[in-house]
């Protein structure tokens, strides 16, 4: 690799950090940039600089966004009685991408797992109960967690900690197929999963 | 994607162009990039701008370099009687690696392809033969170029073409696996393929 420029070679190293793209790919995406037009590298740094300095966590409800409260915290045209709780923004924009859900959101931030060693305190299960004593015209609280190990770990810790709230506490019907990530289903399936909520007696 | 913050969708959009990845995958980088340090996103973003900013051609071979000229076509250390014909600069960065080889390159940006439809006036084949005249002390030229279909091609061409420039032309042995490319060759096999280089009768 020291044959590159240190400019090139830089940006390879730092490309190849990412998700999915090791050494190799890395250099075939600085090669192609460079032999397009230099101004779109331009662009694209910016964009990336653009990102680094206008996206936060809302506060409301934790989901990235441009600003705080966002558009959903914001909206009071939303359903404003009910809660969906995801655990990862991605999550939060594949339910919203099927037109099925109008309340509001709030994002954990992950999932309970021993595999990875993530704990209850490591996600916002405090921030999350606040919330809902904080937001008294809650009814519902539709937990959208992943129908796998880690997600039902988390929604059965979650059952046992809201219980206590006195709220309806359903889940997403097991429509989806087990072991699939919600961020991945087709919007019909997640459709049909959102329609089918069970509530949990 | 209209539910992400409008930095956020630009940014998919532009990453989900380059090569390997695809939306999914640069939905996953972005999101990836904004749960670590916001600090990271920014340096990547001004590693772009720097490259975009930085890097230029050499004007004498072509290759991607942060100065003119770059620091082989500069080096009078070289030996200045050996040229080697690569069709892109990852080929040369390929080929420096072995350390077999210290003479000057020639980047041709491409080869003959019917398949792509690149014809021999769409790389710098006019170029390379006024930089062969003007540098006489070039004895041997190699012509490293991918044991494929269009680096054969382009090879018959430089051939039939550097022929009355009276010089040395050799190639690359096929110690190469036929049908790989040179950029991905191994250094032994490569270093082989230097050594076993075959001159044209």
């Amino acid at each position: 690799m020291h044959q590159y420029p240190p400019v090139i070679y830089e940006l390879i190293n730092k490309l190849a950090e990412l998700p999915t793209i090791g050494p190799k790919t890395a250099e075939r995406i600085v090669f192609m940039m460079l032999k397009k037009n230099h101004d779109d590298i331009a662009t694209l740094g910016n964009n990336l600089i653009d990102l680094s300095r206008k996206i936060k966590r809302c506060s409301e409800c934790y989901n990235f966004s441009e600003t705080n409260p966002c558009h959903i915290c914001k909206n009071k045209h939303r359903n404003q009685s009910m809660l969906c709780i995801v655990s990862e923004p991605q999550d939060l924009v594949a339910i919203e991408r099927t037109g099925h859900f109008d309340g509001r959101y709030f994002v954990l931030n992950g999932t309970i797992s021993t595999y990875h060693g993530t704990k209850p305190e490591d996600i916002r299960i405090p921030e999350l109960v606040k919330y809902i004593k904080k937001n008294n015209h809650i009814t519902e609280i539709i937990l959208a967690l992943d129908p796998n190990v880690e997600g039902e770990t988390t929604a059965m810790y979650l059952i046992k900690h809201l219980s206590s709230l006195n709220k309806k506490i359903s889940r997403l019907a097991k429509g989806l197929p087990v072991g699939a990530d919600v961020e991945y289903a087709d919007e019909v399936t997640l459709s049909a999963a959102l329609d089918n909520r069970k509530e949990i007696s």
